[in-house]
């Protein structure tokens, strides 16, 4: 089976009407060049910083959702929604919505680990000063099998990886916006070796870099096969990435280098010990 | 506190005694420049072949431990003997016999992940048709504090790195023989990606490469410090590798990039299931 699946590298500015159409644009353009799974950025809507997050957040029946959910079923394509603010009761989400061919939502991936850095002599930031982290790992499921979702800083932790390969995700899809320090230092190294230790593709998709912006992103989207080789990659500036998944070679490589079956589960195990689930994730 | 620790990449030939002679050689040429530490490769006494492994499987009071022992008890340094085929009742295992600086054994890695692959035009071997595999992590006691041990293929795991390191161990010791497939796809993003993941220490010892040999070693033994750069290597051919491990900076990385501290125990948990541990190693 194979999927044809797009990132779309967009630069946020300070508007959200111009963010938002951007996006219905190069989603467009991506689906006409026959993608069936079309990928935006970790925040794609705003600028990446406090101020932007409380602004423009909203609920999940608001105006970049409702949008989104339109388009996806006109161009009868899956959309993993890069991430934007979620507002419910009183708290804000760094969050990534998932729409069918229906445009339906059929996932709603809260980050799970929170951005706190402080790095001498590079980034600080602060995301838990704004966002709730959420509560769950996410698995969608599609017609391309189950497909996992984890949001930039999430990629640093190879629990949620292994759990959602272990509930039948070939492929997981990131959207992310890694800066100027750890960006050079450990964005290729992380998403290659979940690749490589899972078996699994992994499909990274970044915002460009806006080099007067406050934060100042990495860019670098990539798709990497489950050798955890870079199939298809882009540098800095704004652009799209379109590439073929053969999910074969996942049952290839597990085949040949056989790592998840030979984990010692005698010895040891990863599991899950809790999380709230949205009903229509699982 | 820091360490001084040496690789030292050296090549088996069918020769016990000249394997040996030439351990002792290199440990005492890393001991005189002053390391506490010295590592060997995995099977430094014989070539990785299933006919070795058996021709040379000795016990655990055998020639070639007795000697590393005494040899690390005159020098006072630490020992992390590579690895062996080691004889216990019938079973030979794939081990690493680690000397403090009494020539006390206070550890012995048995390789607990075989290396059974087989690489559509690239490598194949079954290692677990002479091997039995080992059934424990091993995390052994040092004055500068618990240190870890894998052996090659264990690398691959994810699991036994996160135990390890949550036992205390902020360096890890692996002797290793990535060959001339895994080894150019993998060797370098799998000893970085444990030790950005983990914030840790990754010591990764290599056999050099002999292109006549069957089964063809990569080489490049290196150590990577806790930000996951490589902070000394060597290239395929014979050599030691000598370098200074400052533990603070593992207590700097995990506090400017918190990882390990993030992690959402509350969502999911890494956890021993069981495995025989050895007295000495606890």
């Amino acid at each position: 089976m194979k999927a044809i699946i797009s990132c779309c590298q967009t630069i946020p500015i300070d508007n959200k009407e111009i963010n938002l159409k951007k996006a219905i644009r190069v989603i467009r353009q991506e689906a006409k060049k026959g993608s069936d799974i079309v990928v935006l950025p970790e925040m794609f809507i705003c600028p990446y910083c406090h101020a932007s997050f409380i602004k423009y957040a909203e609920p999940d029946n608001g105006s970049t959702i409702s949008t989104l959910a339109a388009l996806a079923k006109e161009l009868k394509i899956y959309i993993f929604a890069g991430s934007i603010p979620e507002i419910e009761n009183h708290h804000i989400y760094n969050t990534c919505f998932v729409f069918n061919r229906k445009g339906e939502i059929i996932g709603r991936h809260r980050k799970m680990h929170l951005f706190d850095v402080s790095i001498q002599n590079g980034i600080s930031f602060k995301e838990s000063s704004v966002f709730s982290a959420g509560q769950s790992l996410t698995v969608v499921d599609t017609e391309f099998g189950p497909i996992g979702v984890a949001i930039c800083f999430d990629i640093r932790f190879v629990e949620p990886f292994r759990l959602m390969v272990d509930r039948g995700a070939n492929l997981i899809i990131i959207p992310a916006a890694f800066n100027m320090t750890t960006g050079p230092l450990h964005w290729e190294l992380a998403i290659r070796s979940r690749a490589v230790d899972n078996q699994c593709f992994i499909v990274a998709c970044s915002s460009g870099r806006d080099t007067h912006a406050k934060y100042c992103a990495w860019g670098h989207s990539s798709i990497v096969n489950p050798w955890g080789q870079i199939v298809g990659d882009l540098n800095e500036k704004e652009g799209t990435l379109q590439s073929t998944i053969d999910f074969d070679e996942v049952t290839k490589v597990r085949y040949e280098l056989p790592i998840l079956s030979s984990r010692r589960n005698d010895i040891y195990t990863i599991n899950e010990t809790g999380g709230k689930h949205f009903e229509y994730t699982d």
